[in-house]
């Protein structure tokens, strides 16, 4: 197979990091979800937990406005973004792999062999698919929980990316995992990369 | 093949028509796009040519903020829209089909035979795809059109569903035409509808 780069962002809840596990396993090529904290937290010397602290979320002071150009005098959460794009730039040049979430589609934008994927689901389908986390709580709670997480990404990515998180533009293709299932889903994004011109 | 209504949003000059008709070509199913401004006309009594004036946009008072309950007092935008919601209501009863812009996605939001797609493509093929029909123009004349065009179709769509026209969630499938070329879009649509649950 030739070289592809599939980078999967996903809302909290829509089967994304399980459609990247398979498609990983299908197409037999690495996967990289919480794996990458482990990669960034070895690149910077931070300590894992401090760099899962700051996954997929931001930190004030804003990037964009600091004067600060030493590198560790950055605000931690802009430290651990910068290191873990240099780490998901060295995983993508070692050949074909899945990255999840963490701005990566933003990262590879200008890899030919990067092809960006969004996956979604209806919120009765995302609450069903995290209930198990979240043992005794109501919907209305779940729902509440998966909304505060989605807002999160959603702030993280634009913050690093300056573009619209979820929306149809930012991506090569989006799918709404409910209407063909999980290994529906995989199937069509194989068929999709098979595809690609 | 089981019955299936494929309605089709798309950015202008991504291509989407002429996925739709292809799509139509292939799976021996009828299309609407423009098709629908005499559906409606006729359906209204109202001039083709106004029902025209009309397509996929709207014309203040607001619709939702109207206390008017008879139709014939309506803006001539809201009675065109409500009655080309009818039009395709009655044609989705019909049978499969495509179904190009006009909110059908949200129209036929409860049909469970529905797939909704979304078409987009970077803007260098949309002023590419539309060049023919802007002769004379430059490139950001022509950008400055093809944005302006899907201004009107987004808030048309807002303002009618309350919904975000483009966003990933407001659709099953999300194609960005230029990764797969046209052909490829409509093997890859016809491979989803086969694998709807």
């Amino acid at each position: 197979m030739k070289k592809v780069i599939i980078t999967i962002g996903r809302e909290f809840g829509s089967g994304g990091r399980e459609i990247g596990l398979k498609l990983s396993e299908k197409l037999d090529i690495p996967f990289y979800d919480k794996e990458l904290i482990l990669h960034t937290a070895e690149k910077t010397n931070i300590e894992p937990s401090v760099v899962e602290r700051y996954d997929e979320q931001h930190s004030f002071p804003a990037f964009s406005s600091s004067n600060v150009f030493d590198i560790y005098q950055m605000p931690m959460s802009d430290r651990i973004y910068i290191a873990q794009a240099d780490v998901i730039r060295d995983i993508a040049k070692e050949g074909s792999c899945i990255i999840v979430g963490r701005c990566a589609d933003f990262i590879l934008d200008k890899d030919p062999d990067c092809f960006k994927v969004f996956i979604t689901a209806p919120m009765k389908d995302k609450i069903e698919r995290k209930r198990h986390i979240l043992e005794g709580k109501t919907d209305r709670e779940i729902e509440a929980h998966i909304a505060k997480i989605d807002k999160k990404r959603s702030k993280y990515y634009t913050y690093y990316t300056d573009r619209t998180w979820g929306k149809s533009t930012t991506y090569h293709l989006c799918v709404d995992s409910s209407v063909l299932g999980i290994d529906g889903t995989v199937d069509l994004i194989i068929h999709a990369v098979n595809m690609k011109r």
